[in-house]
């Protein structure tokens, strides 16, 4: 059975150094890194966000090498990986996809490296997406993060990864951490 | 009380897709993710292990540029992060440095994305972790994997991640995984 849960790794809206928000250039390596993780823990597609059209273009070129093109017999467990890529303009074009191929509203998880008192904990969610007829877009910032109204119209926050005094973590490092809490063989 | 886990980052020796012995090159990625999973999770120390003069020079420049130049103002978290970074040419160079250091024989701990009859599991890993007075060096490797030599003269060898029957996350990605199945508030 396909997986209810689906990853977007959001370029807009996000902060950045000085708390203003942006849009960030895709990273090549968030991507390959990502996808691997996506494909390794089972997830139902990966959804890189950006609105930048020079961005679309490059991800979907990136997919098409990889998936497509000599990329795929070169290395074909990049194409199994990178074929779980989808290229949204907005969060909610993410969340409508999901939606539709659902027939069921698409239940939202923002993430974050702050502790806020509303946020759940992983063992927690780990439980929720046993609920099999529900899909769920689980959010990464990318820059410094997620803005607060992305975190406040989520239904759920989760529990930053707690560190020794040390939350900065890469996305790519946040993402494989939150995978492996969430669907990992415990 | 500093960490008695160390991690090594190996550039070789490792296989290449030909199951060749090789010299990878270092990813600037690899350097600024694993440190920054290493300070999350409290590690003692990453070893870059390259025999490559210019390779040695890069790891030497990146670090200097975040740990004492401009990037030390410009983002202090990195600092942090990359002054863990010590530079090996061998394996047996990084062991001998911890050795010295605590005055014990260094246990060396391999990983690979393979099963391996001796391997053993992340909990029993967690708990020899426990013996403060021990030393451990555990070695990722780069390209398509550390050599079987390096597996067989190491004192444990670790279980593979399970995935969904695909093993081909990232080096980042496997180094964030075990370190918080590793060392990670559970």
């Amino acid at each position: 059975m396909e997986s209810n849960l689906y990853i977007g790794l959001v370029h807009h809206p996000i902060y950045d150094k000085r708390r203003e928000i942006v849009a960030t250039a895709v990273t090549n390596f968030d991507i390959h890194d990502i996808a691997r993780c996506a494909r390794t823990f089972g997830v139902g597609g990966f959804f890189v966000i950006t609105p930048l059209e020079s961005q679309i273009q490059l991800v979907e070129r990136i997919v098409r090498h990889w998936v497509e093109g000599v990329g795929s017999v070169y290395n074909p467990t990049r194409k199994d990986s990178l074929s779980l890529i989808r290229v949204s303009r907005t969060i909610d074009e993410a969340d409508r996809e999901i939606s539709d191929l659902w027939g069921r509203k698409t239940k939202r998880i923002a993430t974050g490296a702050s502790p806020h008192p509303k946020s759940i904990g992983f063992e927690i969610l780990r439980k929720l997406l046993r609920d099999q007829n529900t899909p769920f877009l689980i959010l990464f910032g990318t820059g410094w993060g997620l803005t607060q109204e992305v975190k406040d119209s989520a239904d759920y926050l989760l529990a930053p990864i707690e560190g020794k005094g040390y939350n900065h973590l890469s996305v790519r490092s946040a993402v494989a951490i939150i995978l492996d809490r969430l669907l990992g063989d415990r």
